[in-house]
């Protein structure tokens, strides 16, 4: 009896075919959307002076509900040391925390954002097979050019490194570049071309140095952007080679080991 | 006799392939212009001043001639509900209603800009097949990565909403960061390179996590920049592998039925 | 006699394949550089008080010698109309101009700026036939996708126009949004992820709206490289296919005539 | 037995497989990051003044080593010529000095991070390969492409100089665009869509201009991108056609002349 509840339980709580499933996830993500909304709102000090009380009543009701959840989904699943230790066990578990360590620190409150994490619950719901290949699909074509992305950022670094001291000493303090740390985090708001404008050289010497910085940044993003789009290209190929030699379909992400069709050995 | 002249009429203002139906889209078209710029300028107050009165009397003037010919174009249609529930004729209806509502309401003229949806039909005057062949590929290479843009924005939410609550626990409220609304809007402003500036890190610790975040935006591009470029380049390709069995051309958009040379069925 | 002269003069002037060719084009493009200094350095308030005496006598002889050379240049060439009407030509006689309409009016001489175009030439010199080719494969890109870049930038106006209006409504003149050309000049530094922070949202409401132009424009700037790549891929591919029957060598642009290694008909 | 030590020293010193080799590495990467990082630290005023003492020691002791080291190098190796003129012992010599000259002169010091260049050695030490292919890989694609970036770079610095002048006749000095040059550093700045934001167009044509260089650079960065891509997506190919008759092994660099995998010639 209290196995087949058990079984129950599991399947509403851990899958997400049946209509109850469903249902469950998708309370589940409204939810951790109401608590993540809260804990930012609550940080607005208008707002917090106004619904103060509401917002930790919300976040006390809703914690007590995750923390449930967290004590039944270890209840109900075979494999217990697994779940507790898998990514999503461990991000439901810190999400908890935050609120009762509340308690006793003030501030931790602000870690409950890490329920945000949580969201990636959402791709589980939608798993129509798609979303889940289209991430693995990005994920593998990142993993393929992390070699060439290393040597990339590693060659930003160092030139950041030389550009930031170059301008701490053309420029110097009066102009606001107070230190080398200060210089180089300018030289990073440069070549990135996100320029918030709150240190910006003034003399011409390093007006001229600002403005090769700026083009080599202009140059340099082509980087990045071409080995992505070669890596998804490359894999975009091999996936439609991978022909099933049953059913004679092709389109297999390229780690598969059955046939998504016919479920054929490949 | 009414007939006839409906027939005449509906070729003039729906077609445009005769002499008259171009003579008369054009002619919309500067019409259309004409109110954008008129609501435009009306809304700078040393224009307004001077020259309120001759705004008011152009869009009155124009609006009127824009409801004639809302109610020409239905009266002259044998499909009339299909005209007035496609997009088309959503929009012109829209464009309509600022203007008499404004007669009522003050504020609502601002909505005339809606009409700038309806130079929209530009691409129907130099519908040389091309433009909108090339919108159309366009629109499915992005309707085609729709799956990986989404696993992407997903991505770039959690980052976002996770790194803003970060600088607003590390900078606080007397560096700007009063609120992880305002804290996240910031990193949104940094992450996708804007950089206006109004909030900007000043401690050590602040910066260099701004500077990580810079970075990661930096990289982050290449992503939907990769799917895109992907897209198109495969989209091209099928396309010059689609050829006519009858006449032997190539070049045909991956959804045409029939060879846009000679007819044929493909 | 003259004849010879005439002909030994436009081999050196025309010409870049003799030492005395190339000679003259870099003691040319020296000569433009020199004067296009001269007029930005003369602008800087500091330079002008201390050295304005020398940059308006700089200025004046390099401008004798250009209308020089550009007289010596009708005179040789036996094609004078051709010449005259020419690309070339006309930017020649126009960066001679301002020179001498400054006698007359004052500001002129900044014109002189178009100077720069001049210096296009340097590609003439460095004509090893691959700079020529390789502007020439980035131009057919260009044109290849200038439909695409049509649609995109057409689509880019319209949303600019209608979010710079958005934002003018919620903003409003106190948040600097003070018109709606105003506006859309914020929407364009905006999504073009520029962000001078010059005008910047402060409601939440704008806030939450500028977000998603950026957002949008983070997303948007894969289009234009997405096209440009493809383009530039298959105009490769082209090239590479192209095979001379004659000596069997490939990589003919795709608008040559003849093979550039053995001079066969393609 | 001095020709033993030598050899040892030489395979730990310069050689990267043996452990000792390797933790030589590891050591010497630790110390130039300590260095780096203690002279930027000291250029931090406040830390300056507490730890300035702590600073100078730890720069001095690390410089004695890195000059032992230096001289250990010259000493074990064979051909000191071709190390001393190599890139990498160029800059062992170069992160050396600065340290030396400060004590003769002030300011000097902050050269130091020339030593930044030095942590270049870290790709040797991951040298399994797979970096160094990758980075030249990455070179090969810029070296490539370097005609059209030429020619792009070329298009960009005319057009900044022609946008730069413009500005400065529409906007005058009263507006921040004092000079030439410094108009010319706005047109770069916003070309490259950095936006400082301190220097801002405040006319409405000064306004229009800036807009249309705005979009003009948003579009233009489609080329840069395009232009590596494709040569890396080029190269790729090349690779992936490139097989041993051998082992049948595909995969090899371009320049490669032995297969990597069974050592035949290719």
């Amino acid at each position: 009896m209290a196995q087949k509840l058990r079984q129950r339980l599991y399947i509403i709580i851990f899958g997400t075919d049946t209509p109850a499933g469903k249902a469950f996830d998708v309370g589940l993500l409204i939810a951790i959307l109401l608590s993540i909304i809260a804990v930012m709102l609550e940080s607005v000090p208008s707002l917090q002076q106004r619904y103060g009380a509401i917002f930790s009543i919300t976040e006390l009701i809703l914690t007590v509900a995750f923390t449930l959840e967290y004590i039944t989904r270890i209840y109900v699943t075979e494999r217990k040391r697994k779940y507790i230790f898998s990514f999503y066990g461990i991000i439901d578990l810190l999400s908890l925390l935050p609120t009762y360590l509340s308690l006793f620190f003030t501030g931790t409150q602000y870690l409950l954002v890490i329920r945000a994490l949580r969201l990636l619950r959402v791709f589980r719901i939608l798993k129509l097979g798609r979303f889940v290949g289209e991430g693995e699909q990005l994920g593998r074509a990142l993993r393929a050019s992390r070699h060439k992305i290393t040597v990339f950022l590693g060659s930003v670094v160092t030139m950041v490194m030389i550009m930031g001291t170059v301008m701490y000493l053309v420029e110097g303090g009066e102009n606001g570049f107070t230190s080398i740390p200060r210089s180089v985090y300018w030289a990073i708001v440069t070549l990135t071309t996100v320029g918030y404008g709150d240190i910006a050289p003034q003399t011409i010497l390093g007006q001229t140095i600002a403005s090769l910085v700026m083009i080599m940044g202009y140059a340099i993003i082509a980087v990045p952007t071409g080995i992505v789009t070669v890596e998804l290209g490359k894999d975009r190929k091999k996936q439609e080679k991978r022909t099933c030699s049953e059913c004679g379909n092709s389109g297999h992400s390229s780690d598969a080991l059955y046939c998504k069709y016919c479920g054929a050995q490949l």
